[in-house]
């Protein structure tokens, strides 16, 4: 840290989601300080990062990495390269944030967490939604007791246009790309771990998809180790916006989490009464969540506690992506000790 | 009553509201029988009564009021002949509902209440609006103390389309026929009685209401003896349907009731998310409450108790409905005081 | 038919829901007489159906099949009852309504279905949810295309208590007992069949359901023939009453109904924003769908058109109650070509 | 402006909404500078402004409004400077905010005005519910003609909680005080101006609000010269929270405005189902119209137009309370036409 205690932070990749970290962490994290960014297009980097008041702009995340005025490093780079950067951040000593996921691939994965375990660093994966305060509001009341034991959990999880087809051909599928966030979403909201998983995927939206080898559409039922089962339906084109909706049943109650909108202006005329469509995609939708998600990152490298979502959080997700994945195919529960 | 312990019922007036209240008598009114209907035109009547099994179908009111196999009347008739009907009812001891206003004049209304003092008979005036389940469930959380003490009501009442206008000549004006009803609930629901009232009227319509020497949209504010404070907003033409809310704010939380629709089905779609309009007018908003009216005009008579809205309460309507005629036109808050 | 042009009616069966046909067809339906009644406890029907008019209260069945003044008939009788009179009416040539299912045995069914084709008479289903106000509206906008092809469908259904143990054991199980009403929900939806079910049970809430053989707890996934994809959640005991929601996603948007209410009443206080539970049990939420139920039985008898719901969808629901138990005993999704 | 087209701006005033609209300033408006701060507490202010990257903290207001290096200011010290600030700023051509009221006097404020008018300088007023996504929706609709001529207002605006019985002593009164936010939301909102006033004020909260000789409870008419007739009540105690809603009602619809929350979340038990409190009091529920409010002060400098509330609104909702106050004392309608 800093001699003003701040935590000195350097930024590796600075895309979509590069750009929204260092926003937040400049304007809305008072107890961080970005120091450096690490991007392959350094000059369209430098000119951006010049009124948010960040000196270093490097081509080479390596060197933001070592540099020993960096005390954590924030991963945003593409998913291929993330393993690579975990591993070698932690063996520099450097407490790490990573996008999700560390890697499409298993053994990979092991090996940037067993870096991890070694180095005795910090990782936090990001798993954005978990700060969302909608969410984090229904953790709480299953915490607290309030529902009771949780029983079913219905996740409903659309976007309101597919991606690119070239991005879906190197996505890892729908289940790996899009559902993962709803797999660490259920696991985050019942506290409990996934056992088997059932999932089916249909191309109902863009033939396209399907000739790239993915799903559009798609239903996943997760056991858990508590007895609680869960729905997660996806789809990748809700005409009417970004639909992020979750429901907790338990013991005593239930507790649901409707969309968010940009106002809550109703018009009534002749035509019926309407209201707001849900805000457009998770740039709007989960802004507040992004901010929250670095202010915890800080905070727990600051109070030496154990990160809000973990590198064994990250692991587990993907282990049900990957069996969510085989049991589309195969069209059979997968049990999630089948993977791995 | 009946030696099977039915209240006999006879209805005077089988218009639109006579024919509703004939149909909830017979079909869901288990402690009363319909044994006489007055109207004059007798031969459509009487088709139209033959499948309800009413045997005495009458031109002559009068005849109705006298029979002796008959223990309560039902007056539906127009405005006009309500006062009328009311004293001789009382004079020949029946126990009388009579809609509402019982006459648009004072000493009419007056007498005719006089009349029901001295027979000792009970009558129910029709404010058909209490015997709603928001409305009830609003006063019973103010009855309770839930709320606290009342501050302000607010009450927005708006018809879905002006009546034609040759109703509107003769209707008394909108605070005596329209209004009447809001004056009604804001005295229900506070359980207070109104000392004051201010009231604005404009044509923004129909000029034709205008010219009729009427109003088409009104805001009237009543205060009452406990110091709470009402605001009852009308329109003549609510595009969108029949707009019935209130809302009661105390000193310990509000309580609102928000407007029925057909079904709570929501459409998402490019162009918003849409829901159901109001029910269009109160033969639909209001249905169960007048089954639930009749049920308790009858059980009143049964259990020999005060009707749940009584002559006075039809007075006090009244009075307030002059008094806001009065302030519209002179542009001052009047007393009720004042009238009478 | 009677020479008013009336439907004679006959009911066999004047327990819980017979009575609430009869007071539906008495009150409610104005094409439709009810001539008879049969239970075996004749003397206590004949003292509840005397208000009604209901002239003949018999002690067999059979009887009030073969009664030549009865049009209809309408099964009410317990389950292992229905396929048996059914039969018989057939063979009489009665017109038929039959409480779901026909029989939970596949050949019953067929048997059952079998007589009323060589009959040449008509046979209704009890799917009474058919028949609200909101799923009818659901079903009508994917009707009209507003939503565009169905993908998604999320049916949630929850019970307030679980039924007594007794019942429990004599009822088919959860799927063929409870789930039946939501399987035919899909297929009405839709409009389209399935031809594969996933299904998983637990017991959560009491450990006798799990001695007596059955779940009380329930997630099954509907494939449909149209590459839609159906999520059913039941439970049997939601402690904050009857939750019945359904949900249609499509190509240009998603519809859904959110559960009936007593009022539309809100408590702003200092513990939060308080609105109505869910209606408390199906007597409440489906009372409109059961009167509706039975006036287009008649109008389908009237008017020789096909029932609304028809012996075919009674085949197919149970066909999809007999694969989901044996899914959710094996794990394994199971094809309908599987059964029968 | 600066060399880098940025607007240096000024704050008289670092108590509550100064910091606010400082932290605005320097996080949330990329187009505006904050070159010096003045406030009495010199030491504190410097302390809480040094991480914001000021530089210049003076304690004395005058020498800020010279400085040279300041293109506008933002006046943000108590009502009773609010003149005088104004006054010298646009005789140093500054451009000017300043929070509402500009005086609580009729002759104090046209001096201000004239003195700005005199200078060519721009000057917005604070009133910061314009900029607000809801209410700015509203007056979108009403602007595009979506919902015709407006025929009727309500505005609920309702306090969490009574201020001080000290500050209420200086206030001006609850109509000068807190219902002249409501007095511009229904200038703003109708796009028409107010010709009369109607206002009641009661104490039923606090008996000490009484000898302050204010109103802690008040409805107000007012009358717009478009016909349109707005009601407004009020509460300084609002136990559910910061209770701030509005509806306009027009020839075509209406278009209502309801209570933001913290979260989407709703909670259903045995004892009903429980959804959030509105937003508890100002910072939270406008936070992001102070933000804008600011940005688009600096976009007003920057494009040379007029501000979004201008001079003569601050003017317009000064007369409105003046005569909302003398109404309420002489219980009779005033018009605006009586004021100065």
């Amino acid at each position: 840290m800093a001699s003003d205690g701040k935590v000195r932070i350097g930024v590796i990749g600075a895309g979509r989601i590069g750009k929204i970290h260092i926003e937040n962490l400049v304007y809305r994290v008072p107890d961080a300080t970005v120091v450096a960014v690490a991007d392959v297009d350094v000059e369209n980097t430098r000119k951006w990062a010049a009124p948010y008041g960040i000196k270093k702009v490097l081509a080479e995340p390596k060197e933001l990495i070592n540099d020993p005025e960096i005390d954590a490093v924030v991963i945003c780079s593409p998913t291929d390269t993330h393993a690579e950067y975990v591993i070698e951040a932690a063996r520099a000593g450097k407490q790490i944030f990573c996008e999700k996921p560390i890697a499409q691939k298993l053994d990979t994965t092991k090996q940037a967490l067993a870096a991890v375990e070694e180095a005795g660093v910090k990782l936090q994966i990001g798993f954005n939604r978990r700060f969302d305060a909608n969410f984090k509001g229904i953790r709480q009341l299953v915490e607290s007791g309030k529902i009771g034991e949780p029983h079913l959990v219905n996740i409903t999880s659309r976007d309101p246009a597919p991606p690119p087809i070239d991005y879906v051909k190197i996505s890892g599928g729908i289940f790996m790309d899009m559902t993962i966030h709803d797999f660490d979403m259920a696991r985050y909201l019942t506290g409990s771990d996934v056992v088997e998983v059932y999932a089916v995927g249909n191309v109902l939206i863009d033939p396209a998809i399907k000739d790239a080898g993915d799903f559009d559409t798609a239903v996943t039922i997760l056991k858990f180790a508590n007895g609680a089962v869960c729905t997660i339906d996806n789809s990748r084109q809700a005409v009417y916006g970004y639909d992020q909706r979750v429901e907790v049943f338990g013991s005593k109650g239930a507790a649901t989490a409707q969309n968010e909108t940009a106002t809550r202006v109703t018009v009534s005329s002749e035509s019926g009464v309407v209201s707001d469509k849900p805000l457009y995609f998770f740039l709007e939708r989960y802004m507040e969540s992004f901010a929250q998600e670095m202010n915890d990152f800080v905070a727990c490298i600051r109070n030496n506690t154990t990160p809000p979502v973990t590198g064994e959080d990250g692991l587990q997700s993907l282990l049900i992506a990957m069996a969510a994945t085989k049991s589309a195919k195969e069209n059979r529960p997968v049990k999630l000790a089948e993977i791995g």
